[in-house]
């Protein structure tokens, strides 16, 4: 599985994003791993210590509770990876300062047990958004069903229950982590896929740690102190100008009120310009092509034949008007790119295994990467990186052995809690998701953009439709929903990880342990949380509540529509699928032919996709990160590669650690003040003539 | 006159702003002189070109055009210099270049030459502001006098009408340029006041005449230029979301609706930041407490015994109520700083010319500097600039002959078109107004803020209140707005031209044949503009035209106020009045008591007053641009000082030659599409509900 994967690099994936902006910048004015040498990487044992899985369980506790609130009031939520890094540096830090100075501190803090700590406590704040609590979870309930226009048959409703939920989360949280296991060295060291989030975390846990001394290092972190400090007071700015829908700088009609209409806008966020400098250049461009060719031509278009290729009257979200060209010509793209790439490493891989079984060729590793013709500019930090990733192996067998025995518990387990999912719809599942977990991991590496929630509507509609709506259909499209979700969504951020662990050298090994720690806290503590929010707020999930859970209303209606089938799309839907299926197969076809020379001009299908959905307003903060660092790269290019990644995370992270602050306010009821609106001269009118 | 005056520099305005930002920031790195020095200063009727005249008269008619049409719009009209500078050099540039290709050109385009024909523009269309015909002027037509709520006497309405218009602003406007005339030497040499925009438009001009190879003037000119683009750019960008009142940037509460609504805010004018880089720090420091004690402490409270102290039924814009209260004790203020300085110039000056006379210390000008105690630290720049400023002299016989003698006619003529306006109203008027002229040029040389206006309305208190309701006392009482504004307006403007001529070497004497031409000119002009807007537009005037004119009934309401005397003030308004009048004199009496070591640390009475009345979202602005200069002096000192006037310049000026395509864009009738606007989150509840 290992051998010879290196190799591919040079000819399969030359136009693949090379890691522009994350090690690669830092290494050619000055080397991390260099100024950590003197520092020992414990073994991996070591990494996970008790204080790290105490600290876990707290923040844990903390991120848990911010998720559901978000799940129960927007169901959007932010990536909190650089969050759980900061705050897990800054407890533990203070720890050992305390324990430091009463003389009973043994062990020091390092990057790996800080790397250890992040990773359990994304693993376990991850169980509330995947667990569903805001959306097809919640939406099995009978408050929800009741608001759905079609009455409800007893067969399409549970109500949550501490019990179910928590042995429901137990039996499919974790066949994610297994699902794409063996594929961390593919995606880490011989993709070098991105992860913006996770590279942004592990800047930030580098610059902590970084020895003393270290002059270049000790910039970078002050850069990154600065923007994370400009980053987290402009998000607290905006907050207050952001009282009612639409309302603040997220609706910011940049470039007009039509182009708004049409998601074209610039929405002020840090998050995603310093998502957009650590991103390379196509993903940010096929971004915005993707954005133009979706929102600007392809929905306008559609758009006109309403009434005609779809019912006029249905409201904009409906699933059977535009809504459904949107997602599902979407996740048709989605798919092709995903599986494209999916079918080619797996050809490569075995086709690598083949070829070690019968040359033992056993010389494996970083160390015979001139041997294979790679460049000789792999980076000291890479090298030294690779090698302590590559050192504590997991062994394949593990991998598949433990995914077998989970999903094989599982598919005994489910049927009990929901008696609509058939076991056999669980084996369809459990066959078909590797290879969608290993899509959005891909995707996610490539994006930061984890679809995991998509991937979970698709399973809505297939088993939904399988089951029909008379048995139990909408139940068993739900949980199915739930089941790929937990899956695909475990998946990319265990990844994720791995790109943290990867530049922090802490070892696959703890990650893993602590990822199955942080998910087992999680499967137990996702459910309390929710448990307390269901009692605490009698009216949870009612419209004009304070926790109105939009998404459990959407994902139920999803489901009702999904037992009618595919036939429920509107019209050329299908057709128009089945062609940008085709078409993401057939440029990635063409970017592996036409060689590196022009395939960096080709944009990437999975990038184009995201934003047929959600609009182009992400991919207008991430071009504007990448327009930043042109310029600066233009202006000084030593500068800007010594400090861009710097300032990516700081912005990054500021952005994400107001989401804390911003939490705990919402939840103590104060609510922001002023409301920034856009309205055109026409409406304005009015409104002052209302006013006056 | 002129003798010894130098040396008050050191002891009297010692804790008076010293020239930081403007050419004392130049010199320390390089000085501009030098570059310039190969270039020849042509003789000053040289610098009077046929084709300066004729592009001044071009570019007048365009910036009239403009200042018109704000005028009868909002009544808010920002300074031109800049517009004019640039637009003079672009004119004649391309002129020269085509002349140069064809073989024709005699003579180089010179900064003076530029100079000359920036002043020109100013002049001109400076009369259309101070002509009144958005406020004092048009205020005594029918139009306006239907819509106040008295009925009003036939001897209180003068209709617009072509020839008494012209007649009128040629016997008024050329009395401020004599009026300060002689104090040209003191305003400039010897206090080296700022005149933000005097200096940001010199910088500019010299930076286009830079003679080739200076390297630092290029790049300060590049770096202009980008700050001018993205200032223009950031203009334009706004203007897209005010489509309404209250809507857009200008509008933006910052600091919440509470703050908004007294005031403070930071409007987004980079204008206004611009002008707070080139001021001094104590300068804005000042406006600040000005507007804190004001707007923060004072008006809250007399707003509390609303209906005790004042009517509480009383429209907010009523002079009667609060409003009573800020214009007044703002003007109070300001007559108290600047009498004290007028006072202490005037005996400083007659007492050196009492020793001139007796001693024949003959040795006068910039190189007795030495010997009269001057720091040894005058730039090379300052010296030759202070040279060649003194080279061509006004005899000062002249200045007051030329005052005496237009006074003298003015005060003939005057009662013939205004019989309302006895002949010794004229003459009082004339007697004071010197020295108010000097108070606004004193007071727009520290802060880039004219307040004709507001000594125009004292005027209109004072006069009105004189000739009583009997005596036509509200036309009378306009009649001298419009004597006085034109020459505390035109005082201002010679003096911040005079600054600009000083910096770029152009002599007096053309400065002031100029201004004398463009102030012709404009007598013209203005009228001609105005009478087309008033043929043009039937409806000028009317509340719910396009060209309302908002600031016309204001004008004539207070007029109307006016008549009753200072007993129609609000309650303790006069005691008040007088408390801050002799507050002013007292802290200027403790500025020159203390020393420059102190001294520095006392605000100056003169800047505190203005946001008394304006509020103090502009000394937000301006302590944003103090603030900015201060971390960029702690971070690069050098480069600080090389560029920040630069930026400073850049800033004022694409704000400014912004409004000449967004008055051409108005006159199109293109509107803004956009509001942006700000709700509180009741009122936005309210207004979501409304709309959906």
């Amino acid at each position: 599985m290992t051998s010879r994967t290196a190799r591919y690099k040079d000819d399969d994936l030359a136009g693949e994003p090379p890691s522009t902006a994350d090690n690669a910048a830092l290494d050619d004015t000055t080397s991390v791993e260099k100024l950590f040498e003197a520092k020992p990487v414990p073994p991996w044992t070591k990494q996970l210590t008790v204080r790290a899985i105490f600290v876990s369980a707290v923040l844990a506790f903390a991120f848990t509770f911010i998720v559901m609130k978000l799940n129960l009031t927007t169901g959007i939520i932010p990536s909190l990876n650089v969050s759980a890094g900061l705050l897990g540096f800054f407890f533990v830090k203070t720890w050992s300062k305390v324990l430091a100075q009463t003389g009973l501190l043994r062990t020091p803090f390092t990057r790996q047990e800080n790397t250890v700590i992040q990773t359990c406590v994304v693993a376990a704040s991850g169980i509330a958004f995947s667990g569903g609590f805001g959306s097809y979870l919640f939406g099995m309930s009978s408050i929800i069903a009741n608001q759905s226009p079609e009455a409800a048959a007893a067969a399409d409703i549970k109500n949550p229950s501490l019990g179910w939920m928590i042995a429901f989360l137990f039996v499919v949280s974790f066949l994610g982590l297994f699902s794409v296991l063996p594929l961390r060295k593919i995606m880490i060291v011989d993709f070098r896929l991105t992860y913006p989030s996770g590279t942004a975390t592990a800047n930030l846990i580098n610059g902590f740690h970084t020895p003393e001394g270290a002059e270049l290092a000790k910039k970078q972190v002050s850069k990154l102190g600065r923007f994370f400090s400009m980053s987290f007071l402009w998000s607290f700015f905006q907050w207050f100008f952001t009282a009612g829908d639409d309302c603040g700088f997220s609706s910011f009609p940049t470039f007009g009120l039509q182009a708004y209409k049409n998601k074209f806008y610039f929405d002020f966020s840090a998050t995603y310009v310093g998502v957009g400098m650590i991103c390379p250049y196509i993903i940010n461009v096929s971004l915005l092509i993707g954005g133009i060719l979706s929102w600007g031509v392809m929905w306008p278009l559609i758009a006109n034949k309403k009434g005609d290729w779809y019912d006029a009257k249905l409201k904009s979200s409906s699933l059977e008007g535009l809504q459904g060209y949107k997602v599902f010509i979407a996740i048709a793209m989605i798919l092709g790119d995903g599986l494209y790439n999916f079918v080619k490493v797996l050809a490569r891989t075995l086709s690598g295994l083949y070829k070690q079984c019968y040359k033992k060729d056993s010389d494996v590793g970083p160390t015979d990467d001139s041997s294979h013709g790679h460049p000789p500019s792999i980076s000291y930090d890479d090298k030294r990186r690779t090698e302590l990733f590559l050192k504590d192996q997991i062994p394949t067998w593990f991998s598949i052995a433990g995914y077998v025995i989970i999903a094989a518990i599982s598919t005994i387990t489910l049927p009990f809690i929901f008696h609509q999912l058939k076991w056999y719809y669980i084996i369809v599942i459990y066959i078909i998701a590797p290879a969608l977990a290993f899509c959005n991991a891909f995707g996610c590496g490539l994006t930061d953009w984890s679809l995991a929630s998509t991937y979970g509507k698709l399973a809505i509609f297939c088993i939904g439709a399988w089951a029909g709506s008379d048995g139990g259909g909408v139940l068993a499209g739900l949980a199915a929903c739930g089941v790929m979700m937990n899956i695909v969504s475990t998946a990319s951020d265990l990844m994720q990880d791995f790109k943290t662990g990867y530049m922090t050298l802490a070892s696959p090994r703890s990650m893993f342990v602590s990822q199955v720690v942080g998910t087992a806290m999680g499967c137990i503590i996702s459910p309390c949380v929710f448990w307390l929010f269901y009692k605490a707020f009698g009216n949870l999930g009612s419209p004009d509540s304070q926790y109105p859970a939009p998404y459990a209303l959407v994902y139920r209606n999803m489901a009702i529509l999904g037992v009618d089938g595919f036939s429920a799309l509107p019209r050329y839907c299908l057709t128009l699928c089945c062609a940008f299926f085709v078409g993401a197969i057939v440029i990635n076809l063409i970017r592996d032919m036409v060689g590196n020379k022009y395939a960096r001009f080709i944009p990437i299908p999975m990038a184009m996709a995201i934003p047929f959905y959600i609009g182009s307003y992400f991919a207008i903060d991430m071009c504007l990160g990448s327009l930043i660092l042109f310029i600066w790269e233009k202006v000084n290019k030593e500068n800007a590669e010594a400090f861009g990644s710097a300032v990516a995370s700081g912005l990054i992270c500021g952005d994400g650690i107001w989401t804390l602050p911003s939490s705990i306010i919402a939840l103590a009821g104060v609510k922001p003040p002023i409301c920034m609106k856009f309205l055109s001269r026409a409406t304005n009118a009015k409104v002052d003539a209302f006013l006056g």
